[in-house]
């Protein structure tokens, strides 16, 4: 095909010129050199990752020298013992070692092992301001610190025990909570103490980290920061080819809560990424529309600088995902407009509970954004969808979902109706009755209905992933069979409740 | 490897001889450069797209001067005007006027924004004509024009209201059919109106269309012709790479209704697929087995002309899919020898219902496909697997699937049978005595046995992706449980029902 | 990027010195040549696949010259007829004629059809016999001589009928079985006799053998012996490249019974290989870890021979694959240790029956691995992560899945109390009272607590692919919501039973 004969050339004269020892470029650090020295043989992978990283063959003083929509490194004062080498092991998990609880003593130096979005922010200070506003760097605290979700949590996580013919379910154990909830939410790290171990190079004395291994989110980390950015720009090789692709957000939007990468996959968007990636290139900076990519991956829409040929800016790069997104559309327990702050757990609905609407569907609004701020965003991620379709054709997909938004949200308020009254019969126990939301089966039948259908419904009309993920694969089908069962098992229940002939 | 090496061998002549201004051969008509000129600022990835395709780099005189199997443009009488300048924006969206609704004025020009198959059939005929009688074409209107699946349709896109203790469902609202069912199947396109929108050009006048975004396969169009090309032949690179690869037929046909991607990618097809595409090609025409690719993708096997390395064909190419097709797998409500007519509407079993069998499994023969026909079409299918297969193998292979569409049959007429008792017993409300099929909990389950069980066992056993696709992920397990669910069901309510003592 | 650059100028050496005829080097036997001269015509898919493959290239000699970690043939003594030809038609399908029940005459030649493990030993002798310790070469035996799976495996594929309100389920057919279980598993092939054939090359004889498409992992073969090399290394290229690629696993490890792809898919692991296997090296031995690739897939861990940059040997390939692991994560009822001999059939639990736990948890002792062996091969598994990562971050990794274990057999340990219970109370029929386990509703749901998904939480776990996979999509949320669904179920059951006001 003509166009791969012209990245092909492209190539080779790439090839020709770039000489054959990249990496050779960028002056390492001796301390780094001392780490690379015994760690490329015990731990060769990342190592051999993190040569093929861009870290390893820019400096930050060449970094910062980039103009315009290129520039990658937003900070402007870069301390000046980091200017001239690459960035190598020292220079990420050595920087600000006295706000590390975990920074320890290691063969002459002080290290930690973990390192954090304000280690990040020496470089990169703008991405990390911005995702401290993202919603996602709370992600832990939003959950963790929230009495209903607690409950939510506790009635999946918990152990579950028959104690007079109700099953119970206890506070779940930390390891559990880690591997749950808080893999994608992030843990929360403390240091427990130190161990010795017995290496290849001898006794050594390293930290002990609860809630370590992880990558969430909103991981609180050891020096008191929000989030990980290892979460998509996967160490140590933090390919930005990786951020752009699906897979990245996968990780943590592939369940019916979410299921945010299976409807692309099966969208128009999604099949022209599957079929055509491979010529598509997702290493440049800017991301040029039309010449490095023909459709959008979840970065393209919600994160990355977009420019079209002559380098025009489409949409400016942001950490903070949800500067494009007007309405919040998993349930909790309906689709609502985002929340004001990250940090959610300050919400209140009318009945006093942390949640962002009511059981009715009615919006917390004293912590919502308003209309105005909704169209406002709205028309920011409009100017994505514009560099390849109409205006009449953007205008009506957006009003289609706005449609299935009242519409999913009506359904929801139906099956919630009908909790309301199996509560309110005695059938099963509510808040009102000093019982949880959310440890009864026919509670949980309610929650799929919101947890599960109603969402995916919606994220397949704001994806434009239509069809059978929004009717019969997690959609409207399961939505509405599930309100069926909810009356049919009230029903029964009611059956048996009548007074009968004997 | 060596092949790849061949490969890039062969990519190294190409290149050096292509000469590096692909695109350029082809000269542009007056009407598509005055487009470009302004629609490269405001749509800058469909104008990229459109510059990689193969419309924009040959003209319809030398693509028809292509001889043999290579030849793509069917049409021996393209209108002189085309026949010398690429294929660009004003050639399709001027083409036909006065056949579309939605032609306006714009810019001195009268263009239409939907391009229809009868728009594509200026240039290819032969493959607009075979569409006309795939029974995808009639997408639309064998659903909408169908009363039995409109109350399907009602009872999964409706609005939900409580009254009196059951469910009841609205008439759905356009919006929702056109991003439920209509998604895939296709909206019916209406000019509801113009509008007059402040553009960066100035203010202009543009056609409302009511139904539109939408590419499902059987579109209703402004010109009044069914189906889309763009369904599969994705604008506005019109790949036929893209056609072939699989993740095209996926956003139709990954749900449990019919999953036939899913079943394909974790079959041997598609594990070759995955793990070898990248050394394979897509966009030769013919496309040779053994040269080109090694294992079939859903093209291959439905639609694509294929040859052997000496030229021979083993398949003629085909739009309609259903060709190679003996049975149709889907359960309304049983599998059954494939439609006689695309159009589905005309079918009336025994009952009278316009479904191709009755509840007891008796297919309407009437209106079907004879056996003579199930088998000429299924020996067309074989002419691909023999490619690669014995006779053994595929006879038996096919042997399995016949086994496995009666096995199916069988568990689904239990199923109907035990919805049969729990209607004959007033449990639920069927159509005898007024009721819909399928607004109650016990009709849902019986529902899912035949829409989503039975129908996966069979897809995976065509496609010889068994295993988990046939057992435990969407398959005989499922189907197994749903008939004990219903039995249970039924023996809740008749013990509920019976006298009790005291 | 660098390390692309890199690779593209490593193609170009190899592209320059090795010679455009690959396959030229081996000569071919007379033999095959004469294979090749019809079957090119009548198969042109499999001879050009086999052309690719590297058996095409090169001759046994050859390939036992080679020395060190880099050699593939294992056996010492190849017999002389075959060591200085390339490895053909007539190589494999003519081996070990006597020991074939479907050995037959074909044009002067005595060939047989399925090729088996026995016959690859010929020059894969230590694959061939690691192979015979795998339990996956006993996957046949170990579910067809099993009377619980025989009778779990009889309500699922088995035909249903209805009969006096219960749903009885007949012995399943042999086709079904095929196509069902023992797609994955294996079939046991039969000659059953023979059957004259009209060809193209005129009549012609050829054996007909049950159970025959298939490729299953423990087939018996018609040489007696078990297992199926093709299952893995797909003929006829037999690439290493697919083996390695986690799409061959998917295959059989996909659905909810053992989603290990799915998880895989949507790991830290799995993002990078699916965004960044095109730029890695599949076909390379032995295989380097940072070098060919930077993330495992499943044979990575599983089975390949891994060194680091300097050839040092990080982990031996095997191919028994229980090598590496200590329990055996999926339901049977629960987790346990793995079995010591890959024939399962002779392990009685205290009650008598072929499980490897009692109905309560204890595990069938004398059986199972003890904690040392357990700790050992956890060992072994552990060197390939430590290549990667750290000793702490591999410990806690796996100390979280020991709780996973621990905490997902405790959930499966009440649910199956419950169900217990239910047996006790007279709702379903249990062994005890001469019933099957598996042929009710509510069994139903107690086998999806530890057939789907306990399981899939513990393979999350393991696979630190935790997140959605071991939450909403198939983990814990349901394994809860199963467990207060079987309990809403007795609760009704016994609100039926219990004396009621008139």
């Amino acid at each position: 095909m003509p166009h791969l004969t012209r990245f092909a050339f492209a190539g080779l004269i790439v090839l020709l010129t770039a000489g054959l020892v990249p990496g050779a470029d960028a002056p390492t650090s001796l301390a780094t050199q001392e780490c690379i020295e015994c760690h490329a043989i015990y731990h060769p992978g990342i190592v051999a990752d993190w040569r093929r990283s861009r870290h390893a063959v820019i400096t930050p003083r060449e970094a910062m020298a980039v103009t315009g929509t290129a520039l990658k490194v937003s900070s402007r004062q870069v301390p000046e013992a980091l200017l001239n080498t690459s960035v190598g092991c020292a220079e990420c998990h050595m920087v600000r070692g006295d706000a590390h609880a975990d920074t320890f003593e290691h063969n002459g130096y002080d290290i930690h092992v973990v390192v954090s979005p304000d280690d990040c922010a020496t470089c990169h200070a703008q991405e990390r301001e911005q995702y401290a506003d993202n919603i996602m760097a709370r992600a832990y605290t939003n959950l963790a610190e929230n009495a209903v979700y607690n409950d939510l949590e506790r009635t999946i996580l918990g152990r579950s025990t028959r104690k007079e013919g109700r099953i119970h379910f206890d506070t779940p154990d930390p390891q559990t909570k880690a591997e749950g909830c808080y893999y994608c939410h992030g843990t929360q790290l403390k240091l427990t103490g130190t161990e010795w171990r017995d290496t290849d190079a001898g006794e050594m004395e390293f930290p002990v980290i609860e809630g370590w291994p992880n990558q969430g989110v909103g991981r609180v980390n050891l020096d008191g920061s929000y989030g990980s950015c290892t979460s998509c720009h996967t160490r140590h090789q933090f390919s930005i080819e990786m951020a752009r692709k699906p897979y990245t957000c996968m990780e943590c939007h592939a369940g019916p809560d979410v299921p945010a990468y299976k409807i692309y996959a099966a969208s128009k968007h999604g099949n022209l990424f599957s079929a055509k990636a491979g010529q598509w290139r997702f290493d440049t900076v800017p991301w040029t529309v039309g010449r490095d990519f023909t459709a959008p991956t979840c970065a393209a829409c919600h994160i990355s600088l977009l420019v079209d040929e002559e380098g025009a800016v489409i949409n400016q790069r942001t950490h903070q995902m949800s500067d494009r997104l007007g309405w919040r559309l998993f349930g909790l327990i309906y689709a609502h407009p985002q929340p004001r702050s990250p940090d959610t757990t300050i919400i209140r609905n009318a009945a006093g509970l942390p949640l962002p609407t009511d059981l009715d569907g009615t919006p917390a609004k004293a912590f919502l954004i308003d209309p105005d701020e909704v169209a406002s965003r709205r028309q920011t991620m409009q100017q994505t969808c514009l560099a390849c379709h109409s205006t009449g054709w953007v205008t009506q997909h957006f009003e289609r979902l706005d449609n299935t938004i009242a519409e999913t949200n009506h359904q929801v308020r139906t099956a919630t109706d009908l909790m309301g009254a199996i509560w309110e019969k005695g059938h099963a126990r509510g808040l009102a009755h000093g019982g949880s939301l959310f440890d009864e089966y026919i509670e949980r039948r309610w929650m799929d209905t919101w947890l599960f259908y109603a969402n995916s419904t919606r994220f397949a009309s704001a994806m434009a992933g239509g069809g059978d993920y929004g009717v019969f694969e997690i959609g409207r089908y399961q939505l509405t069979r599930s309100i069926l069962e909810m009356q049919d098992w009230l029903d029964t229940r009611e059956m048996i409740a009548a007074p009968r002939k004997p």
